[in-house]
């Protein structure tokens, strides 16, 4: 029996559920502070009992297994590796093991997510790497594998890292909970590489519960996310977790590979900054030797600097900062921007369809090439395929304001679209061209910042645009202006005192090509791609006016 | 002949020798204050005359041009581009003109590096795109091209944007000063795009010149180091600095491309983080909402943690920041870190050679895939090619202390590498073992910091390594500990108060894998490869103790 099954999952269930689901007592109404601190120290209390039961049952382990035992020389605690051996061992990582023969003997290392003994002579093992499981079991003999072996490998802490040497076995039935599901390992020798030595704060099997369970039954434990992002290390284990952040590293890869074909060029653009740029507004200052210096919002100014020293075609990915006190599902204080900046010949078109053929490349060769990550992150977080077009659909903002007025919408010609009517956009965007990605063109000049270039042939309208994925915004860009003399009447005429963007304007003096850029969340791109709901899921350490730890 | 040519050359050339070697007055004495500022004065004055001879030239021009002219349609101001067409033409940059047919016609958008007249009827300009330069020429004749277009063309002012229509000409003898040198342009058409309003602070000649011309001769004018940073946007256009920036953003792809197909995952670490690691020492402080908070001086605590989240292997690109007041060549406050952090199997060295096979992989590429851009680098900054061997070299740290001794240094066993002895041994190393590129293993463990794994074979030593480019260290790594009761007890051993590094500590509890990892500074390799004597020609827009601008 697993040690920890002395208390029972009942008792931990109502104090998890209690704890996560923060707000109601049993009466229904908010807990109050107290009650919580209570709650709190219970739940201590119950997990350090779990610990010195798991400590117990596993030195009394170690003392059966000190008896004679033939199986000892297959079983035990590797010494910490400190790289004294080079042995040329072949290595399997569990996804390879799809390709494995039945029959064949392989070597593995892998966490120990579950162990559950049936009887003293078999133990079940769920073994984890990245984002792919496998049953594994150890099932005594008279020669190899002793009962002491069996009790050991049942032992062995949640989340211990372990070797093994196995044989690979076509289960009875397909294993389901497992991602390996037409194969299963049977354990020849089992080393603990390293032990976890405290208990851990939730199990993996909780952290991985898909969404939908909760609706089935919910008295399940559930994880919050507060919880996960205080211990991150751990949450960060899941095997959903594991392919979300594939899939982040996946866009800005597929982001990197569609520009450098167009030989756009790589830039690092600083992130500290003399002055605050925009009136000093959600900036971040910093203690720069005895200034003051300020944490970058944006590089936009030094993508355009690289346009007007004939780069031509740049894109940056790096961190930005927003001191914006926003506590919301999409607001974070760093955030990693995905931006480019492109010189043209003719039509800021060229720049804004470029964009969205990128955004088409990345979308399509998500689906193609990591469907296994997608499938894994859907088991937990349920959600529709994104429905997008072969050519990204382009519409114009007096288009989006006539959809809008048919739904019953009251809004001005060249008023901005609030967060609650992109929402309904994109609903009938979808109905009406069965897709969840668009590109919204043409927007007013009065709602954009003054660099925005107006557009010469409809009064009060300019040269920017919006992309919308799943009704939420997730870039903004524009042709900008590349003229100093009429960037500086622009200045004036936005109410903006021309000495406080004097370095900007100048930097045109010297001659420029016309160019359009934007600027990319990353983090929110992946929460609306994989509908997570919160953008915190999508950042492995995420800020936000409360937290920065970890 | 040159409107600017009004003002003697000598003349400027006194004049800017004296600011730009500031140090010395005629009498080889520094100068004063005031003096320095009387020659300040004396240059704007210098600067003004040369404008305001311009805009007479140009007045004139534009008079003469005024009259009957059967060219008239053929050249002049194109209105700001406010993306009004879309024309599908042709555009060729001046680098794939050295695949265009003699006698086909082509339409370019380049800038006016230089213009040079030859009489009335003929005018040279040279024309860049990038790191590419063209000698284009304006041909009066009795049709299309009138002496006012000559004389339009000669005075546009240099850096201004042009788009020209022209012939594909053979030149009687190839163009040596230019990057396409067997093909040269005849001009039928020619527009300014974009113009230089202002006189750009240095000719593109002079920012571009070869380093090996002042040793001809001392009296060229030379531009200083300040004066391009503080110009920075004009600096960058040079044929030279757009190279030295293709060929960081290929040390980025080579070393992504490299990883990638090993499977590493890119992470984005957080920045602002809430406790100064390592007791505060040279770290920024920034203030978070209510709270302080501080600038990530590495990502190797986050990296770390993704290894004990199951990552397995994992990289990240991204600013690093060092609040050290150091102002020498090598040294600035912000840089961009190519990090990385692996799990191994068995041994450390799985990581160290997978290492140095990622520098072989970037060094040899970037000779095969950038033998351009290095070219047109070498012109201005003339450097030995790296020398570097098929498989990265491994020297011990005792072996490099035998080599320095029997050159006659004296340090102790377990001392560290000086600069200067690290210079020493680079030397040795490219005797002895004909490379500039070596990595040097095990470590003195009293050397290293306290998360290194000690190797448990060799008392005093350690299992790290730094790696070195021409005598100078471009990378350090290392096993890291990942075992926290071991770790907890280095911590201690090493005189640190475990409190202040529990965290770090407490995310070993859990099981983690043996993993070694290492930092790489990108300027400094791009430096030292280039061999550029200075970090801040390598960095778009250095940060230093003294510099946050532009």
């Amino acid at each position: 029996m697993d040690p920890t099954d002395t208390i029972s999952k009942t008792e931990e269930n109502d104090l998890s559920v209690a704890l996560e689901n923060v707000v109601l007592g049993p009466d229904g109404q908010p807990l109050s502070k107290k009650a919580l601190k209570k709650l709190e120290k219970e739940k201590e209390k119950l997990l350090l009992k779990q610990r010195r039961a798991a400590e117990l049952a596993a030195e009394k382990a170690a003392k059966e297994s000190s008896q004679v035992d033939y199986a000892a020389s297959n079983y035990g605690y590797s010494p910490m590796n400190q790289s004294t051996e080079k042995t040329n061992t072949e290595w399997l990582s569990i996804r390879d093991l799809a390709n494995a023969t039945v029959g064949s003997s392989v070597i593995v290392q892998a966490r120990v997510q579950t162990s559950r003994p049936t009887g003293a002579r078999m133990c079940f093992l769920v073994l984890r790497d990245g984002t792919y499981t496998v049953q594994s079991l150890v099932i005594a003999n008279k020669d190899t594998i002793s009962k002491q072996m069996v009790k050991f490998a049942d032992n062995i802490p949640a989340e211990s890292l372990v070797k093994i040497v196995a044989k690979v076995v076509k289960p009875d039935e397909p294993v389901k909970s497992c991602t390996i599901s037409e194969l299963e390992l049977h354990i020849d020798t089992i080393f603990v590489v390293s032990k976890a030595t405290e208990t851990i704060p939730f199990s993996m099997e909780d952290a991985t519960r898909p969404q939908t369970e909760f609706i089935k039954d919910p008295t399940l434990v559930k994880v919050n996310l507060d919880t996960r992002l205080d211990n991150r290390v751990i949450d960060l284990r899941t095997t959903t977790n594991n392919a979300i952040f594939k899939i982040q590293a996946a866009v800005c890869r597929l982001f990197r590979e569609f520009l450098d074909k167009r030989e756009f060029i790589e830039i690092h653009s600083p992130k500290i900054i003399s002055a605050a740029s925009e009136g000093g507004a959600n900036v971040f200052k910093v203690s720069y030797f005895k200034k003051s210096a300020y944490l970058a919002q944006s590089p936009q100014f030094y993508k355009q600097m690289c346009i007007a020293a004939d780069f031509g075609k740049v894109y940056e990915i790096a961190p930005v900062f927003r001191a914006e006190d926003s506590n919301t599902h999409r607001h974070m204080t760093e955030y990693i921007g995905l931006d480019l900046e492109m010189s043209f010949k003719e039509h800021y078109h060229e720049v804004m369809y470029l964009i969205g053929e990128l955004f088409i490349h990345i979308f399509s060769n998500l689906e193609k090439q990591y469907s296994h990550e997608i499938e894994i992150i859907n088991r937990q977080y349920p959600f529709e395929p994104l429905k997008f077009t072969d050519k990204p659909l382009k519409l114009d903002f007096k288009d989006a304001v006539s959809l809008l007025r048919e739904a019953g919408v009251e809004m001005g010609d060249h008023d901005d679209l609030s967060t609650a009517n992109e929402r309904i956009l994109g609903k009938i965007v979808r109905e009406k061209y069965d897709t969840d990605f668009y590109m919204l063109d043409k927007f007013p000049l009065a709602v954009r910042p003054f660099y925005t270039m107006p557009d010469p042939n409809n009064p009060g309208y300019s040269n920017s645009y919006d992309f919308f994925l799943r009704g939420e915004e997730i870039m903004s860009g524009a042709q900008r202006i590349h003229d100093s003399n009429f960037l500086e009447e622009r200045v004036k005429s936005c109410g903006v005192d021309p000495e406080t963007v004097r370095d900007y304007i100048n930097a045109f003096k010297y001659g420029c090509s016309p160019h359009a850029g934007g600027g990319v969340g990353l983090e929110r791109v992946i929460m609306l791609y994989l509908n997570l709901g919160n953008i915190r899921r999508t950042s492995l350490f995420p800020r936000d006016p409360r937290r920065l730890d970890p």
